[in-house]
């Protein structure tokens, strides 16, 4: 019998090593590893991240091998230390994306790797093996299950769940049996709605911090002879068919050019503090008020024009009543960018939301849709805008490659600078010890183990 | 503002106290939570058990206030030792059935509320409340997403983590506003499709115990104040507009007549030990063979004329390679029926699979879509079977009220007979326990606490 396409995408997981892997693609799991760390240290005092530590307390082990990055510098198991960190790195909005797949690999990648790599006394080489497998599999469900599954559900959560399996299969050195196991209970596990964004809930970091501990179930289960269905993404009855009402899948997605191309390699670091959505139009926009010297007080009007699934997101934040919100509502985060020519962490506070400049500037601006531009989406995210002046004059630019993208991406100094402003961010005033682990894992191959991640 | 139905209901929720219940409806939750305990001692052997609860000890806390019924005797925090039982319970396709939702309540219901309950130290009074808000939410959640959800998703799994959230909530008495909040977190975590069943594999005991455990997430993540959407049921991007690709929901299922009738009394017990599509047809099988004493050689053929989804599910396991799938073939469980007139738990096992005879007669039996019955299902579940004698006679039945059903329920007697079976199949010699258990359970709304149900 043919093999499905889970099956090779499973075999494959499976057989890669950490000698097959390019230098480059290594070179760029560290720096997705560094900018993660940074997420992680700025989201972990949040509201919603507290909760879900105290439910971690209360049902999870008092202690254990695996580090949490919440504030209290705790221990647990690998399926809780997973949960809290990778809700802690999903709330700033600072973590990578990858564009084809729509899918924020670091955020349920990167926790469930490293827990389970601190539980199994795993080494740096194996840490970024299981990454490398854990972004291939997290975007390549992604990219099957496409841009009409995104529409009402967060395709980070549902695609990420299995990533979250293979990364942590990976570690258990399952075969590929087993590793089909976990990305069968893994996808029957899957869920995330957008639902939460209509009004500003907190289920962005439930979705994030599950698909950890999900898949985290999802291998050790199957390690221990759980068997889950064999072909979850393209089955009768499976993830495509039930979470992809249009029918729209991408199924080459799933398994074409393995090896040949790597999705950590296709990933985009976040430059600004905002929705990923907003970031073409973003830049377009600060390149046209540095070029002609416009401020937030000339503009008239202001057009983004953008693809479907961007409006579809950003619509549902459009008030911004709260700080998350307003990271969501293009309005408002051009309003920021227009005010201080750029869109940082630092931007996006509560006296922000008081500021009556940018409330003002912000129904100014009007999102609309673009044939030609949703014609490229997701393969390219492109954002084309056009300010209108109280003066009458008119410009307008178009950007599809933006600051942190595979096409401009961060070197390792403005990484060590972006992790450092989200310390700072956090509270933290001694930067010393994040800063000694940014030069560990500069060089993370040659570690023992990944123990002593905690800042 | 009016509120939403969602509020309806969780205000309803919040507002019930045991002494608003009907008299009936306490027993009936005592006899639903008997039987309840016979599926959960029958399943504990699986390897599906065996797998999670490895999970659970390699994950959990050693030790804890809630039991849990697999082999070991163990004990864990709520959120394992529910995923535990959650998962114990729906192994042996004995546990109850609600009609109208095509959910089986009791397996997410009483695992959760049974071990929140015990680590609140809740009275029996509690506990009965507790589980019949589950079930009203639980049923009137999987109402609402209707026929076509239940096509692709396994409605126990998703509407059952709203039913399990809102039995946890009430124990731990969280007002409206967070109840809300514990539903949302539910229905964004909701997940659970039926592509196991095509290959047999373990993902039914996934979806219950995980059930569990995602409830118990929603619920105590609300209680610290953790935010889920408010309109997880009908909102834009909620579960009615993501999950049920037809948009054939059933609003008014969420919220008509609170108090006016309760779902415990809508559910049925399960007397055959099959898939419960499969009922109908054994039921009027059975009547055939015994009203005209027809042996299993005698029969040319079988029709059994039946509702679209009925077909749908038992198409998947047509083959009938493993026990577990042998109870989701109607050609096999007509033919177990047919042999021993009775379709027991006992008459599934490794020996039946090689039966010659059986599965001689499994090639005689045909599934064929009747228009009227699929037009009353699920408010009726009708099986209509023809069978036509080697000597050329024919005859019919048709049957919509099966024993077990609330027309035609279980007496306390039958439940003991029932429970009792159960519990010897698990292996159980000395049945003094079980029995004592029962008697506590007669009395439970007298009892202090709901300590002690370990067998």
């Amino acid at each position: 019998m043919t093999p499905t396409r889970t099956e090779n995408l499973a075999r494959w997981c499976t057989t890669l090593t950490y000698d097959d892997l390019p230098e480059a693609a290594i070179q760029r799991t560290k720096s997705l590893f560094v900018d993660w760390i940074g997420c992680a240290i700025a989201g972990r005092h949040h509201p919603a991240i507290a909760a879900i530590a105290a439910f971690s307390k209360q049902m999870g082990p008092a202690s254990g091998k695996s580090e949490i990055v919440d504030a209290s510098g705790g221990t647990s198991s690998a399926a809780f230390a997973a949960l809290v960190n990778g809700a802690a790195s999903h709330v700033v909005e600072q973590d990578d994306l990858h564009n084809c797949s729509i899918v924020h690999p670091a955020t349920v990648v990167f926790p469930t790797a490293l827990a389970v790599a601190q539980e199994k006394g795993a080494t740096g080489k194996e840490f970024i093996t299981a990454c490398v497998v854990g972004y291939e599999v997290a975007c390549r469900t992604g990219e099957y299950l496409g841009k009409t599954h995104y529409q009402n559900f967060h395709s980070t959560a549902t695609a990420g769940t299995l990533g979250a399996a293979a990364a942590a299969a990976k570690l258990l050195n399952l075969d590929t049996d087993k590793t089909l196991s976990a990305l069968g209970t893994a996808g029957t596990q899957a869920a995330g709605l957008w639902q939460f964004l209509l009004d500003a809930t907190h289920s962005k970091q439930v979705h994030t911090g599950k698909a950890c501990f999900d898949g985290i179930f999802a291998a050790y289960t199957a390690q221990a002879d759980l068997l889950g269905p064999r072909d979850v993404l393209e089955g009768k009855r499976g993830m495509g068919a039930s979470l992809v009402p249009s029918g729209a899948t991408i199924p080459t997605a799933i398994d074409a050019l393995l090896g040949q191309k790597y999705s950590v390699l296709e990933s985009s670091f976040k430059w600004h503090a905002s929705c990923r959505h907003t970031h073409p139009s973003v830049d377009a926009l600060l390149k046209i008020v540095e070029t002609h010297d416009v401020k937030i007080g000339d503009i008239e009007s202001v057009v983004a024009r953008m693809y479907q699934a961007g409006i579809n997101v950003l619509s549902m934040s459009e008030q911004a009543e709260t700080v998350h919100q307003s990271k969501f509502s293009m309005g408002f985060v051009l309003g920021v960018a227009a005010k201080y020519r750029r869109a940082s962490i630092n931007d996006f506070t509560e006296e922000a939301l008081r500021d009556g400049v940018i409330r003002e500037f912000q129904t100014r601006v009007q999102m609309v849709l673009d044939e030609r531009i949703d014609g490229r989406f997701p393969e390219e995210w492109t954002g084309c805008v056009t300010v209108t002046t109280k003066g009458g004059d008119s410009y307008t630019e178009e950007v599809d490659v933006v600051k942190g993208d595979p096409g401009d991406t961060l070197s390792w100094s403005e990484l060590e600078s972006k992790v450092a402003t989200l310390a700072h961010y956090a509270g933290l005033t001694d930067l010393a010890p994040v800063k000694a682990i940014m030069k560990r894992v500069a060089g993370l191959e040659s570690e023992s183990n990944v123990l002593g991640f905690q800042f």
